[in-house]
């Protein structure tokens, strides 16, 4: 499964990397909820059909991020535990006012969750690092609203502010998880320079949906 | 995949053969919402994961049947657009009162539309019957129903009233899809002899699980 050697179970690399882990896993449970739901709401079987489709997606990730979890002598019910309603602030204050805000969202709120993984996970395993890579935007959202942006300035400023507000309170829940999470705190290192990376690929990000930062 | 022959595309076997793996389809995706948004109103991660895991079998059965649907060469969307909606009143005149009642409800549905897909299928091609097949009770809540029923007898009385409300439901639900549905009806065979065999089953159910039917 492994090139690198596997963790040393005597040292504390295991829990830091388990509660990287159990933070993916309540990610991607989290979804499953919301697509789910979303799919209960649909008023037609297509859309139905797409969003149990990616609530299905988004549970086989955390079944692979939970298996990993135990195949490094984690517990997966006490360290999901730890992560209790963590995105349930982020999810009130970011409730989209319609479909190119959710989408917008969606793809911003992912990238930066990659984005941080990707900086939490770069001295682990090699099977941590492959299933915490999975967090993954998906790129045909952002198509959507790139062209969406395109054909329409009035909607491009109003996502741009848009973007901006998710991107803060993205970057506020992610200085809270490493406030409250020492093992966080030592994966992804310096604060600060946590929070200049993850604004700088999201401006980059922004330009690139043809949106101001 | 399949040891008999497989259907003649120029005769209506087919088109009857997706009609009901459409439904199966349906039936399916209308547990992956309802599990989803149980998940996403679950209170604790434990809970949350075994319901997002019932969402994900769910859909995992739907994948198959759509799958098997293509394959005898029907159009998912149209087929099941033909059943948008057609659980709704069932789901709002059985909505439960409790854990008891969520778990009976469950438990007898699901049994009533294993029997009735078995009535269905039985003159059709291995692949279908194996897919639709796969509608199956959970074992494991039948248990739980019938040790609570032992344990409270006034709880045994009030789930043995909820399982005939249930199956009343379900048995009207059976004749509108075989009325509204000649594809059904075809398959089906006679109506009053659907309702015997289903409601002869559903009473033994009630028995095995010391309830009165």
């Amino acid at each position: 499964m492994s090139s690198a050697a596997p963790p040393d179970r005597s040292t504390g690399e295991h829990a830091d990397a388990c509660e990287l882990l159990a933070l993916v896993a309540v990610f991607e449970l989290d979804d499953v909820g919301r697509f789910g739901r979303d799919a209960a709401e649909a008023f037609d079987a297509v859309p139905r059909l797409a969003l149990a489709r990616r609530a299905a997606a988004a549970m086989a990730r955390c079944e692979a991020t939970l298996a990993h979890l135990v195949e490094l002598g984690g517990d997966p019910a006490p360290a999901m535990r730890d992560y209790e309603g963590v995105f349930d602030v982020f999810d009130a204050r970011t409730e989209p006012g319609g479909w190119e805000e959710d989408v917008l969202r969606e793809h911003l709120g992912r990238s930066i969750a990659e984005d941080f993984c990707a900086l939490c996970s770069a001295s682990l395993d090699d099977g941590t690092r492959s299933v915490v890579g999975a967090v993954r935007h998906d790129p045909a959202s952002a198509d959507a609203v790139r062209d969406a942006a395109a054909r329409d300035t009035v909607l491009a400023a109003r996502l741009s502010l848009w973007g901006r507000r998710v991107a803060g309170e993205a970057l506020v829940l992610v200085q809270e998880l490493l406030a409250d999470h020492p093992a966080l705190g030592r994966l992804a290192g310096d604060r600060a320079e946590v929070s200049r990376v993850l604004t700088e690929n999201h401006a980059s990000r922004m330009r690139d949906l043809g949106l101001t930062p």
